[in-house]
């Protein structure tokens, strides 16, 4: 069997493949959410400077893969490998962030999982030696999004409460052997699981069955158990979604407890109006390189386990009367001692 | 410096990383080209019986992986990772055909640079330890590209001889130890080459030096030269971009000569109008998973490059002015003696 391999679908990383350097970057709504004092850079408006809000998201990668990258100590020619996602159309924000950049790319999707799919990738190319130092980004963008997938903003579309607000953000870490950040120490690759769910305005719930699916699997795997870690937290499930993986987990025989939360929970404050919750590449992204990776360095958190959620439907897919497939990738990150 | 890299961003695979089996399948007019006797797979209309041409794309994925799962002697339920993307928004197709199968799902976007990014990471995967078996799978088709790329077909644009015909295909690798395909040897990852070309339809043109920069890397890379190979084949340049490349090789001192080839010239007769010849992720993945692994199966090539070739924009950005970011991944199989 695969060496690598634990369980049926889940690596192991034992070179000690850190996070050498994290950074996240927000809109302005973001800005004054509860990650306020964690966050590298907040632009003043969703333009970021830039004349088109798609060229605002790609901005938002392009700084943020330079906030990573002087935070780890290094320079952007001193890295190996870009791995980028992002949820518009034919992943514009990730190859024109890397035409910028100019870091050999290999593109990724996963939609809103594509945080951890591009962080477990950059582990695989560092243990497996095939790099030394790789970047993972992705970005997201509240108003790209809505023109992407729903209406233009201009309508003013009315939603319900069970939709989530795409974060307009971008998260980014460097990935290689040594530095003091946290260890890469686990990655689960989620199977797509569709329960038949159709409804766009209803994400979290679409996606819940899928983390539940990736997080037994981990589980099972590796022999660890909730208690093992700290904190468990999903990518963005938010309100309706989160508590529907609780039970369904709660059901297979995994209690969480309060170690288990959801990024989508812990962007906003609760008088901002966001409806069920962030959603969005960024939503994982900017709460894992923002406040998770901090909290571990600084010795608050040990082991913690991030759940990138991603709803893999596009717009001719809902239209032509498809359900939503869901996907959900695990990484387990682990602190290094007194930090 | 990473054990498995040669030179700025090349990579050797040294275990006997392998093509453990490889299929082929395309729609109607793909069936009555070059390709005709080398296809595991025709169907006779573009809808693959199914009711939208986009379901018809991502059945034609599930069939070509159900295809070279069978030549490969195994079973879907002994694939540990499905690696796979697609030209369609958000990947649907790799999406909705890893929810058919149910095999774990790391989707990559590389545009028509998908065929080579997912052979290449497969490669990787098994060259690691991280997998045993894994499959590479691309697709695309006609109809959902003109779709998505430019207008309805209903409407009859008139195109320029510049412009190229989307392939309707799918392509597929079982990648593993052991076997008697061909090895996979080295990959070169693409930099995201952008010269300001703006025209879609021309996008040989665009892409031309990118397939140039990432082969003269993958020469400087590993020490081989145009002798060393007895076919060095790009993905999609057709009759405009693949002079071009040979032309910008040429400058560099590199004479590709008539070993250098093009899959989007493999595919359609001279009387089937293909304008410039074909494009798409299809272009690459049914010349080298249908032609020429079987060519060097039997004893016909040695050593093979493929550069997949790809055209990074969306419609977005092309209607927000903005040149073309292009891309090439080039990947080195080699026989295994007489086959």
């Amino acid at each position: 069997m695969a060496e690598k391999r634990i369980g049926q679908r889940s690596w192991a990383f034992e070179r000690g493949v850190a996070v050498l350097g994290a950074a996240a970057v927000a809109g302005p709504k973001e800005g004054k959410g509860q990650l306020k004092d964690m966050l590298d850079q907040v632009y003043p408006d969703l333009y970021c400077g830039q004349d088109t809000w798609e060229k605002a998201e790609r901005k938002m990668m392009e700084d943020v893969v330079n906030h990573a990258t002087k935070k780890a100590g290094k320079k952007t020619d001193q890295i190996d490998m870009f791995l980028a996602g992002d949820l518009l159309n034919q992943n514009i924000s990730a190859s024109f962030a890397a035409r910028t950049h100019q870091i050999p790319l290999m593109g990724m999707f996963g939609a809103c999982s594509a945080s951890m799919l591009t962080l477990t990738t950059g582990a695989v190319l560092v243990e497996g030696g095939f790099c030394d130092t790789v970047v993972s980004a992705v970005s997201s963008h509240n108003a790209t999004a809505e023109r992407q997938y729903r209406y233009p903003t201009e309508y003013g579309g009315q939603k319900p409460d069970t939709a989530q607000w795409t974060v307009t953000g971008a998260g980014a870490g460097l990935i290689g052997l040594g530095g003091k950040g946290p260890l890469i120490r686990y990655a689960t690759i989620g199977k797509v699981v569709d329960m038949g769910l159709k409804n766009p305005f209803d994400m979290g719930s679409a996606m819940a069955p899928a983390a539940a699916e990736t997080i037994q699997a981990h589980f099972e795997d590796t022999g660890l158990a909730p208690d093992d870690y700290d904190l468990i937290v999903t990518g963005d499930l938010a309100k309706v979604g989160h508590p529907i993986t609780a039970d369904l987990l709660a059901e297979k025989g995994y209690d969480l407890g309060e170690r288990f939360q959801d990024c989508g929970l812990m962007i906003f404050q609760p008088d901002q109006q966001a409806f069920a919750g962030g959603s969005g590449c960024a939503s994982s992204a900017i709460v894992t390189y923002g406040r998770i990776i901090k909290e571990m360095m600084d010795g608050k958190l040990n082991r913690v386990m991030v759940v990138a959620t991603g709803a893999l439907m596009n717009p001719v897919s809902y239209q032509q009367g498809e359900s939503i497939p869901c996907i959900a990738h695990a990484v387990t990150l682990e602190g290094r001692g007194n930090g």
